[in-house]
């Protein structure tokens, strides 16, 4: 993950060591022992700071949402369907390399906190609306370009962040990953039906 | 749920309490105690049984999704559109009976176990391939009738899932539910452009 690979300050390099303790261990199994052995300087710093793992993951949480924020708040993208592809692209996980497919399958299990505890559940509420409003960005730009119809971009984007967030969910909950290369055609297949100006529309293929 | 409505054995009354329980407390504040309490018979029964609250969930889970087989594997529907349409129904949770939205939650928890716990993926692996078949039966006698285009199921099918697996576990896990009519929407437009032969293609309306 970028956002730690240049860690500004101790509490920085705090965030970084429980992202890569996180990654190494899944939620169920992390400790903030565990966190402070990835943690190089003194351990007892991680507690002085962090009140247990939920504190500090939450920390962490926060901080790589500031971080894609910072770098998607930049305006909309020049070429729409290039970014929305990108984003489309990220439902191939088992491309993904292999820290950030261990990234996800904690993350998924940090969601599965949520039902159960309010400031995970107030947290991925925040995240799910940066990720629809940056969708929308795109939307709106090729809209306004030209390059997509004249779509509604809220449904258009609920629904490719629907498609994201299942993907992650099944991808890190079941073995059987047969349906990835699926459901990424058929999401092509959305966006070129339904949202892509240059697509010949309605034929079946 | 249907599948406990008249429990004909202990072993099934046991299934019945675990899934009210499940309902009334959710996954992390379950405990066998709580599931007993729901028992009318003996608490020491449901300890004969079961060795603990994962054995238990999982063999409710596996009786419900056996009940979904028996009800499903009747042959493919009558009307592919109308079941169809039944199936993509299932994301607005919202409209769902309380019951049926507090057993969403529990789930959401469940399936975020199976990041670490092999007895839950090996669950959610035949019950993501139950549904999936499904999928491919209504969508393969859709084609088969003329009332579908001639779509490959399979990915139909991979889409649809990962889009209901991404409401289940969006709605479990944020506050926020404005997206789920914009996605239903938004589903229903994926299956008129995509699927339904009767419908006119490629009008942005």
């Amino acid at each position: 993950m970028d956002a730690f690979e240049d860690p500004e300050s101790t509490r920085e390099e705090i965030l970084a060591a429980a992202y890569r303790a996180l990654c190494a261990h899944g939620y169920a199994d992390l400790t903030m022992e565990r966190i402070g052995e990835e943690f190089e300087k003194s351990v007892s710093l991680v507690y002085h700071h962090y009140d247990g793992k939920d504190d500090l993951l939450l920390a962490c949480l926060e901080f790589m949402l500031e971080n894609y924020r910072a770098d998607t708040e930049t305006g909309p993208p020049s070429d729409p369907r290039a970014e929305l592809e990108r984003v489309c692209d990220r439902l191939v996980l088992t491309d993904a390399p292999a820290e950030a497919q261990r990234f996800i399958r904690a993350l998924v299990e940090l969601r599965g906190q949520a039902p159960h505890n309010g400031a995970y559940r107030d947290y991925f509420t925040r995240s799910d609306g940066v990720l629809q409003d940056r969708i929308e960005t795109i939307v709106e730009a090729g809209v306004a370009d030209g390059t997509f119809r004249e779509v509604d971009p809220e449904r258009t984007a609920a629904m490719i962040h629907t498609v994201l967030s299942g993907a992650f969910f099944r991808y890190a909950t079941a073995e059987d990953g047969e349906w990835i290369p699926a459901a990424r055609e058929e999401l092509r297949t959305y966006n070129e039906r339904t949202l892509y100006a240059d697509d010949a529309a309605g034929e079946t293929s």
